[in-house]
């Protein structure tokens, strides 16, 4: 294993760049916004530009560098092509074999971001020792990194581990962003939960919740939540774990992971949100799954570039 | 890859042995009795004798055979260990490493039933050509083996594929055997199908399910079905239909496989069964996941027998 790795995570707006020791450190991180012009034609070049300057600064041969591994929002097939990735601009592109090219040769290897968050947490955070895990990202959406045997699960349609789409509620009259009604996303993300909050407060009168200044938040929720005494923020954290908990359930008889690692913007809400989310599934769970452990993520938004550079470990 | 190898496929009653070209024909199949006295101590020991008068008879060199699958009804780890196995009277039994002792080095790989027959169905059945797929098996109930990248997915307590168990109905107040209520099995086995059957003829006059003597069976719901008719068992079916074809659809954003296959029992039903779940799949599926295919399962009770001999292919 040669000493040094670059995990690259391309977002819709910087990309994050980190250069690590393939032992697993994180030696430096730094950002370059993703430029979309023309179908984002310049991503690539603008990235390679940027690792080859980082290699001079910091004096690294490309001998020295195991490869590169990429993250970026959109399914991403086996072989390293990108069908469609919307965010991006990118149509049919082979970003695995363009970038290599435009490195000098050097090995890349690319997967999606949320694929990736998962398999970083899964070798350097909240899953670390474990082989078999499922990640859940609670954020704007319900993004979820399925691992198995060690090896990320992209799903035949680059759909595998889209758990923000099964759905939990065959009665909802509101549409998902999907189209479809009741999917897990539409009360587990940090929008749902806020969706939750207001028809909770439709139906109250004293909550300290109301005296938040504007839009009720995910956040605002759980801040409240955790102060112990407000009935409403209270009952509206029992609706959202229970929901969560037993869509995980669901998960465990298909998967039987070794554990469960909550993360995204939401999951800053810790143990209380875990302890939940976890007494919720601890009731519905078959029985044979009881041993699974449920753990908060650990790397924030740098999960991404470590699972990017343990891609290109395998 | 050597000429031969041999697919076990023990039960709790007898064992189906196959001996099979490495190509994918089986070239004889026969039985022989499980004897599960004295904590199932003979088993092994009569499937090496089984297996060494085969070869005997058939002028077959032990340098000719690339090795022994063996399928089991309870989890099996990846080091070929049994931790617990009720219906054959095992415990901490390291079933690999026995039956290669007893057959003089012979290379043997073991794994669960539900998961070789699934293995088996994508090497020389209804999953043929495919390397991410589910098989579901309905029959006393329901059983689902996973296989992603060409690769069974046990779970890490064995549980993987168990979804049967995913809760399918939170308001069930009948018990289902694992303890647990609204199980994906009380509704789509064989059992849950009759039961449903039940159900809807407590409230109809009118039926020619009526006239079925004794008691009422899936395969006679479906049997009435296809005859084209009779509201009533078309009812039964709609409603089997729709809770299975939503598990399935709730399943494919999990793991986004090319193609869900239908086999056991409840399966010979055929084509009017696989299009009434598809119906309902398309009707909830993630539009990502629109390009999958379901097909029959093509092997019958053979399935496990042809996994059993894949397992060692790989």
């Amino acid at each position: 294993m040669k000493k040094y790795g670059f995990g690259v995570d391309i977002g819709g707006t910087t990309c994050k760049l980190g250069l690590f020791e393939t032992t697993g450190t994180l030696l430096e991180k730094w950002e370059i916004p993703t430029d979309t012009s023309n179908e984002g034609e310049n991503i690539l070049s603008d990235i390679a530009k940027s690792l080859n300057e980082k290699m001079e600064e910091q004096i690294i041969q490309k001998d020295d560098v195991e490869g590169i591994g990429i993250g970026l929002p959109g399914p991403v097939r086996r072989d390293g092509v990108v069908p469609v990735c919307v965010n991006l601009g990118w149509k049919n592109k082979h970003v695995a074999k363009e970038l290599e090219e435009l490195m000098g040769g050097m090995r890349v290897k690319a997967a999606n971001d949320a694929n990736v968050a998962a398999l970083g947490e899964m070798w350097q955070g909240g899953g670390r020792g474990c082989k078999n895990m499922v990640m859940v990202t609670l954020g704007t959406g319900v993004g979820c990194g399925i691992i198995i045997d060690g090896e990320i699960v992209p799903g035949s349609n680059g759909a595998g581990g889209e758990i923000g789409h099964m759905t939990v509620n065959r009665h909802e009259t509101i549409p998902c962003n999907c189209g479809r009604k009741g999917c897990l996303e539409q009360y587990a993300s940090a929008t749902g939960i806020a969706r939750l909050a207001r028809e909770h407060l439709a139906k109250e009168h004293e909550s300290s919740l109301l005296e938040e200044i504007g839009e009720i938040s995910a956040k605002a929720v759980f801040d409240v939540y955790k102060d112990g005494d407000d009935e409403t923020a209270a009952a509206i954290v029992e609706e959202f774990a229970e929901i969560l908990g037993n869509a995980l359930s669901n998960l465990a008889c298909v998967l039987d992971p070794e554990v469960f690692v909550i993360g995204g913007g939401v999951s800053k809400a810790g143990k209380p949100l875990l302890d939940a989310v976890e007494k919720y599934y601890r009731k519905a769970a078959f029985s044979s799954c009881d041993s699974i452990r449920f753990a908060l993520a650990a790397l924030g938004n740098d999960a991404g570039m470590y699972g990017c550079v343990k891609l290109i470990l395998e």
